[in-house]
């Protein structure tokens, strides 16, 4: 193993110690889908996603480096906003959070009734990240980044060790890509302690920037958020440390796309034959094994969340009925 | 310990040892909703509802005692009959199994699929228990009843052992009834094993035969098949094993019973803050939670099952979004 991998294992193993007891340890499911299919389903996580891990890992290790922190800021209309909130309110700390203008009424109201302060008047999508850098200068309270951040890397990288901990002999492990941290997190961590054990990253074929960012080894971004039914992952491009991980030390075996019908489906199979009530962007995984683009073996999908719009959820079943 | 609990707590823990390996160790999650709630998710059982448990041990413990059985026949339009058929193919055994016409297309593929020779022509709801006896007298195969059968009751209690040994603090553990098979084998394995834990059966207030029959000793039956949404408990009453277990001998703590609004609301509350994909008559437990009238204490509910009718689903996912 390098002294880098090394250097992150410790770092995760730190994180798993630090996060214990307050996230779930997760199952990984058998499904009647395949007895070679394994699922980690972290929408059974505490707040229904993966986000819990980093977001509780970055918060606690704040309060061990600067016990004077006074307080935390996140910018996300998604699971990482009530992630974080819940990790800051667990920790005594106040949270602000910054969501544009028009997000999600019920994502705007599970996040206040976590107790965090929701910062919505004059924030558009465009202008979010800057209103966050404004409160950070006029608080001094301390930026959760929601992927470009090593303790929140780290902390999302205890799920994959789970897995292994759990089915030592998988073959290939998938994982949503968005910013990247998921990803980063799970290939540090299985390459790591399992080299022989591919990783995969699955995104929508709208939202291709990983891939490319793969495929030709340089950085590329998205123009415009895409127009994805998996909102997890409406994100512009790869953060700067997950693209350390994934592209330049390519630690990852391969990015892959699916289809927006291909989410779709894998989002109905998810519920009808596994029963687990996912978002779409917690079927990409499966949506790519269905579609035979992770290779052969014993695969491990990560199904990132559960935190659907139920109005979208009943389109889609009543349309499979 | 009664001579009566031992000698069924000893033939759960041979119902567990048989189906071992064949049907899965489900997961008792925690969730959002209360630190002090445990759902045991048989959702996520093979074949997505606890059936699989009494279907697997009583084929098992059938080809035990006799080798020369050619074949089972049952009698269901549910989700035991997908679980006869299941365990039927894995011993190697034909199913003929006796599904009413005009049953649920979805269920009645699901079991053809599992290779089981499904009889509809001239099944009424009526007629069927008479039509599987014919089949027994004709083809001389053995008829795996849903709930009246002490083999299928001491695999559904394999369920509540697992309960116990993953929280052995549990105060109470409530269960759906309907014929009583997984109520009488969940009191058979708590009172053995636990004895100041609470047993609740919870049933629809639209077929509250077994809360009547419970309350002043005497079989009550519904007059007929009961308006609810919780299919899997449209039964007209309790078998005769059940009631021995439930009414004579009393070894539940309470049966109580839920309106059709309330089942609605928890199959929601299930869905969307516990992200699992429940069936209604799974959401029986959760609702009498919900209504706080399993009492206090630390709760484990046994979510029965996964197989919903999408269409119904997503009505309520429309409603509630």
């Amino acid at each position: 193993m390098t002294a880098y991998l090394a250097g992150h294992l410790a770092d995760i193993r730190a994180a798993a110690e630090r996060i214990r007891g307050a996230v779930r340890r997760t199952p990984l499911l058998g499904t009647d889908l395949s007895p070679d299919l394994l699922l980690k389903a972290e929408s059974l996580q505490v707040m229904g996603a993966f986000k819990a891990r980093g977001a509780c890992n970055a918060i606690r290790s704040l309060r061990e480096r600067s016990p004077e922190a006074a307080g935390v800021v996140a910018v996300s209309s998604g699971n990482h906003a009530q992630a974080v909130a819940w990790a800051a309110r667990a920790a005594g700390l106040p949270a602000r959070i910054v969501i544009p203008q028009g997000g999600n009424p019920l994502k705007v109201a599970g996040t206040r009734a976590l107790g965090a302060d929701v910062v919505t008047d004059g924030v558009t999508f465009a202008n979010r990240e800057e209103v966050g850098r404004r409160i950070v200068e006029e608080t001094g309270w301390h930026m959760v980044h929601p992927f470009d951040d090593w303790d929140v890397i780290h902390g999302q990288g205890t799920a994959a060790v789970e897995v292994l901990e759990d089915a030592p002999d998988v073959e290939v492990v998938a994982v949503p890509v968005g910013g990247g941290g998921l990803l980063a997190g799970t290939a540090l961590a299985v390459r790591a302690l399992s080299p022989q054990t591919r990783v995969v990253g699955v995104e929508p074929e709208v939202a291709d920037d990983a891939r490319r960012s793969f495929a030709d080894g340089r950085l590329h971004r998205l123009a415009d958020t895409p127009p994805t039914i998996a909102d997890g992952v409406r994100v512009l491009g790869l953060g700067g440390r997950p693209y350390e991980v994934i592209v330049e030390r390519r630690l990852v075996e391969d990015v892959v796309t699916v289809s927006e019908a291909e989410i779709r489906a894998a989002t109905v199979a998810c519920w009808q034959r596994c029963r687990l009530a996912i978002e779409p962007t917690g079927a990409l995984p499966l949506a790519a094994y269905l579609a035979g683009r992770l290779g052969g073996g014993r695969a491990a999908l990560l199904l990132s969340g559960g935190n659907f719009d139920p109005r979208v959820v009943a389109e889609f079943l009543r349309d499979a009925g």
